[in-house]
C-alpha cells in the first residue's frame, strides 16, 4: 500500500505515526531530552527561565474548509499558537500535537498537514515534543499546545496597563477579516494581487515573535496582548485585565495598501477592519517616554509599530473617527 | 438566562469561560505564576526538575457515547493523561484543556464535565494552567495536555529493558475490556456488582501515580510503560523500544475476582483480557535482584505488583498458557 492512495483506516495507527509524522522528528532538538515515542516527553527548562504554555485548535468547518490546503492548515495551526507565546514576550520552544481525524482522511492530507507543521516549526525554531492521533466521527481537528521560554518574571501580561499609556499596534490591522470576507464571497476584491495578499494574511498569519521578545526586554512597557478576536475585542480584554479603558483613533490604525483600497470603495468596511479577528498582531501599552525606544526596537525587528491611542482611567473603550465616537455593530469574534 | 436551561451558542464564549470554568480556578496553584486568562500560562519548573509533557483526547462517538455522564468523561480525560505521567515516574502538576463543542451543547453538560475535571484534579493534585474552547460541527472532544515533574535524568522510559529482567504489572488486567464489552452489549455480566465494578474500571481508570513515583526511585528498575492499548500491545511497545522480547505466562496475569468469574463462564475471554485496552496499569521491568524491594514498595503504595514473566533476548513476544504458546487473534487497540 502506498501512502498516496490510502486512507488512515487502511494504514492503521502505528504505521501512520511512523510514516507520516517522520518529517517532524529532529534528532537533536534543544531541550528535548526525550521526544516522541514514550509515554511522555521529557523537557529541560533552563533554570533562569520560566515556561510559557498555551493551547489552541483549528477545527474543520469552523476554522478551515474541507477543501483547504492541508499545508496551510498545518502552518496556521502552529502560527496562531506562536502568536500567543509572542504576546507574552517569550521564545517559542516546543509543541504537542493532538489530532482528531476521521478514518476516511486521505493520508495525502495528513502528509500535507505534517509538511505545513514542519515548515512553520523550522521557520520559528520550535520542535514537536509529542502527540496523539485519534479517530473522529466527523471533521478533522488540530489541537496544538505550544511552549515557550521567558526569563524569570519577565513575561508581559494583559495586566499592568496604566492610564496615560500610549497604545501601539504592530503591522497592519483588518487584512485577515477582508481575506475571510473575500474567501467566503461576502466581499469582492477585484485586484488579484490584493486578493492574494489579503487571503494570505488569513491563511499564513505572521506571529510577531522577534518583536515580542524585543519589546519584553524594554523598560516602561506595561502590557501586551495579541489580536486574535479583533483589535477592539482584544484591546478590551487588555483593558479589562488592567482595570482601565482606552481611546483609539480610527484614522491612526495602520492599514495595508490592499485594505486601504477596499476601504476607499466602501468606507463602512472600517467596522469590519476594527472588529474582525485573526490579525495576530501585537497590542503594546507603554509609558509615553518609552515611545522612541520602542519605535527603534520595532525598526530593528523589521515590524512596524504604530501609535493608535491612549489608555484612560475610565473603564470604557472608545473608538474615535474624525473626532466623533464610532459605534461598532459587534465587537469581536464569537466562537459559537 | 440560567445556566441549567441554556446551550453554549446562547451563552457565548466569554461568559461561558467565566461562569462554567470558574470551579477549576484555584487561587494559589503551586508553580502557576500566571494561570488562565492571559495569552499563555507562566509556569515555574523547579531547577532540580525536568518537565514531563503528554497529550491525549477523548472524542464523542469514539471514546464516549453522546449520553455518557459528563462528570465521568471529565474525570477520565484527566486520568488517562495522569497515567502517562505515572508511567514516566513523574509527579503530575498542571494541565491545558482544549475543548471542541457544538453550539447546541447544553451548558449543564459542560458544567458536569468541569466538575469531573475538578474532582480528578483535586484527587491527584493537578491544576489547570490554561485552556481553549472552540465550536465543533459535530461531536464533543476533550483534548488534555498534562504536565509533570521528575528529578533530573530520573524519568523511566520504555527503553532500557534487559534480557533476564522480570516483568511486573500493577493492579489487575482486562477489567476495562470486559466493562466495555458489557457496556456495548457484547458480553453479559449477570451479577450487578461485578458489572458495576467492571464498567467503573472502564469509566474511572486509576492512574498509578504513587506507584510510578516510588518505582522510579528504586534502583535496578529498567523500563516502564502504562497499559492503554492492551497488555500485549504495550508490552510489545516496551520490547520494541528496548530491542528485546518477552515471555509472559497467561496463568500469572493478575485478574480481578469479577474478571475471574467471567473467565470461568467462557475461557476464550482470555484473549480479550490480554489484548483489551484501557487498563491504565503499569508494566515494569527490573533485575531479578530488585524483586523483593519492588514488592515492598508496591505494598507501601497499596497497589499490588505481580510478576508475569521475563524479558528475552529474542525480539518476540510470547504468551504461554499451560505451557503452550497462546495465539492471539488481534494484539491491541486500533484507533481507526
Amino acid at each position: 500500500m502506498t501512502l498516496e492512495t490510502s486512507t488512515l483506516v487502511q494504514v492503521g495507527e502505528f504505521e501512520l505515526i511512523r510514516d507520516c509524522f517522520a518529517p517532524l522528528h529532529t534528532p537533536a532538538a534543544p531541550g528535548v531530552v526525550i521526544g516522541i515515542g514514550d509515554d511522555a516527553a521529557v523537557l529541560a527548562v533552563p533554570r533562569t527561565q520560566q515556561l510559557l504554555a498555551t493551547v489552541d485548535a483549528l477545527v474543520e468547518g469552523i476554522h478551515f474548509s474541507p477543501d483547504a490546503d492541508p499545508f496551510l492548515v498545518g502552518q496556521k495551526a502552529l502560527r496562531v499558537n506562536l502568536s500567543d507565546i509572542a504576546a507574552m514576550g517569550g521564545q517559542p520552544s516546543w509543541y504537542l500535537l493532538s489530532l482528531g481525524l476521521p478514518g476516511n482522511t486521505p493520508t495525502a492530507w495528513l502528509t500535507g498537514l505534517v509538511q505545513g507543521l514542519r515548515v512553520a516549526g523550522e521557520a520559528f525554531g520550535v520542535h514537536i515534543a509529542g502527540g496523539n492521533t485519534t479517530g473522529s466521527p466527523a471533521g478533522r481537528s488540530i489541537h496544538v499546545s505550544m511552549f515557550g521560554l521567558v526569563s524569570q518574571d519577565r513575561a508581559l501580561t494583559r495586566k499592568g496597563a496604566l492610564a496615560g499609556d500610549r497604545i501601539l499596534v504592530s503591522g497592519t490591522i483588518g487584512d485577515a477579516a477582508l481575506g475571510l470576507a473575500s474567501r467566503q464571497g461576502r466581499w469582492t476584491v477585484e485586484d488579484p494581487a490584493d486578493r492574494a495578499f489579503l487571503e494570505a494574511r488569513l491563511d499564513l498569519p505572521e506571529p510577531r515573535v522577534a518583536l515580542g521578545v524585543a519589546v519584553s526586554d524594554a523598560a516602561a512597557v506595561h502590557a501586551m496582548i495579541d489580536v486574535s478576536d479583533g483589535l477592539v475585542a482584544d484591546l478590551g480584554h487588555l483593558c479589562q485585565a488592567s482595570g482601565v479603558g482606552a481611546r483609539i483613533d480610527a484614522a491612526r490604525i495602520p492599514l495595508s495598501d490592499a485594505a486601504q483600497r477596499q476601504l476607499v470603495k466602501d468606507p463602512t468596511l472600517l467596522s469590519t477592519l476594527l472588529t474582525g479577528g485573526e490579525d495576530y498582531e501585537l497590542i503594546v501599552t507603554a509609558a509615553e517616554g518609552a515611545l522612541d525606544m520602542l519605535l527603534t526596537v520595532a525598526r530593528q525587528t523589521g515590524v512596524p509599530l504604530t501609535e493608535i491611542g491612549e489608555i484612560t482611567a475610565t473603564p470604557e473603550l472608545e473608538v474615535v473617527s474624525n473626532g466623533q465616537p464610532l459605534v461598532l455593530e459587534h465587537k469581536g469574534w464569537r466562537h459559537f
